[in-house]
């Protein structure tokens, strides 16, 4: 059994209890929080910790489900002095050096943690990764329409927010020039808008709200943002669902020959796929770690067939 | 610079050639044939040798290029003696008794042998492997329509037929029931038809030949097959684009909400599309051999990270 902790409680940390609860060769150590344990109840009837219980405990590989935005990386890096980690971190323009500093602690500790494990970054990684090493140019990127959890999260940690979600929608007009291979460079920002929806606090400055949003840094700075105040009421009717999108293409010419490559994503709940894929890549952890192997991994590290089941080797004849 | 030998030299070895010369990182030793060297003239003046000389050579990796219909197990098993290798061997129902028969050999000789690395079996089955181990369900792959190499040599191989040619063509019905989930289980042959075209030499036995290909255990036997027989201009003139397609659909329940992943690709050339695959891959061998891994290794054992060119690691960053 892989005795596994999930740190951080939120939509994606109860989506990989459940996740957790449901392979039959996982062991739920526990649940681990910042917030009073006694204000947590568990469906699943699942142990809860307060963080700092966690290194009395006997764990293969913790799970961890804080946002990006604030308290993930400062856990991350105390965790992996102790125990192999597992996080879907999204921050892109602040990768390299959050890996960095995993590196290192992993190294020194000789810990295996694995960054970016959900889909993007995570599957959608692998899949740029790998169109441009079989020689595939032209790689774009598209997300939604759908729920950024990472961006909503961002927006509900500014002060006077009570309730905040954010879309990211396509621009089609820029996703069909690419698909025909008709336009080669295309920033983020030209490829997508964000639309935000915002409950504020009775006595915040709706202004001052909007501002921070617009002007967050690597979030939504430079992005076509729009954001709309509703009230709580049609928030909670009509803003309650996690689905997402997105789709990696590429099209352009391969040695010489035309080739269009393309992976969608259709997801109803993004915190329950990105909870598969990371209890998926826990698993990976457990098997790479008994190979010896230590430091901070992305996807593009990972084998695919350290994602099987012990004893499951004989899928590597079945799916070929 | 990586050493590369190909082995086999019809259109995957030619289209082999265009790839490997067309890369800064690898030095192409030479082509190496069955058939009279001097008959063979190489648009890129590499240096062609008979079979029996490839031992003679320093070579990092070699490229098998042979129709897996016939000669492509035994020249394996004989070459991986003393190379490296990476083939794109496509008869899936023969898979599990190649690879370990390839695995003996690589293991006794301490050699690396990268079995299957084209589109299917390759990207593919990454692509299969990865959806399953992600708790993604209904996995279905759909081909065509296009030309299928391995089809159509295994034609060719028939006596008495001068040109052959298949197309696998998807059935849309089974395509679209997939894509909507209403339908779980279909085998290969309920969701493609085989289309030959045959130019018979003038002295066949027509009925014989069809009779042979329907029959053709693992390639066309239980499938749909039609057999056309046409004259030599009609099938220069309509037949000589080795185009294909496919697609790799799940869609299912994860984790208790509904999620489709589907990948395609759509390629100009299949060949030159799979020489960049086994390009892609002879350097993922030549790096995962510098740390000393042996074997017989499918791509579901190569982390994308292994496909970077030295120097290039700072790639993982960047697409993360």
């Amino acid at each position: 059994m892989i005795k596994t902790a999930i740190v951080g409680y939120g939509n994606l940390g109860k989506a990989c209890e459940r996740c957790v609860c449901e392979q039959n060769d996982f062991e739920l150590v526990g649940v681990f929080t910042r917030r009073n344990v006694n204000d947590i109840h568990s469906p699943f009837n699942s142990k809860v910790y307060r963080i700092e219980d966690i290194y009395k405990q006997d764990i293969d590989v913790v799970l961890l489900c804080q946002g990006s935005a604030n308290h993930l990386q400062d856990t991350a890096l105390k965790i992996a002095s102790s125990f192999n980690t597992v996080d879907c971190y999204d921050n892109h323009s602040l990768m390299r050096e959050y890996i960095n500093k995993m590196n290192d602690v992993a190294i020194s500790h000789s810990r295996l943690c694995f960054i970016g494990m959900g889909w993007d970054p995570g599957i959608f990684s692998l899949m740029r990764s790998l169109y441009s090493e079989i020689g595939c140019h032209n790689i774009h990127t598209f997300w939604g329409k759908g729920v950024s959890q990472g961006h909503s999260e961002a927006i509900r940690n500014i002060d006077g927010v009570e309730y905040g979600i954010e879309y990211t929608i396509p621009k089609l007009s820029a996703l069909d020039a690419v698909k025909t291979g008709n336009i080669t460079q295309l920033n983020d920002q030209e490829k997508h808008t964000r639309e935000c929806f915002v409950v504020a606090r009775e006595d915040a400055d709706k202004d001052d709200i909007a501002t921070k949003i617009m002007s967050m840094p690597q979030y939504f700075k430079g992005y076509d943002t729009t954001v709309h105040f509703i009230d709580k009421e049609e928030f909670l009717q009509n803003h309650n669902r996690l689905c997402h999108k997105g789709i990696v293409i590429s099209a352009s010419e391969v040695n010489g020959y035309r080739t269009a490559c393309e992976f969608s994503l259709n997801l109803d709940s993004n915190p329950h796929f990105t909870a598969s894929v990371m209890t998926a890549y826990a698993r990976a952890n457990y098997n790479m770690y008994k190979d010896n192997i230590i430091g901070a991994k992305t996807i593009v590290d990972v084998a695919i067939s350290y994602l099987y089941k012990v004893g499951d080797a004989h899928k590597k004849y079945d799916i070929i």
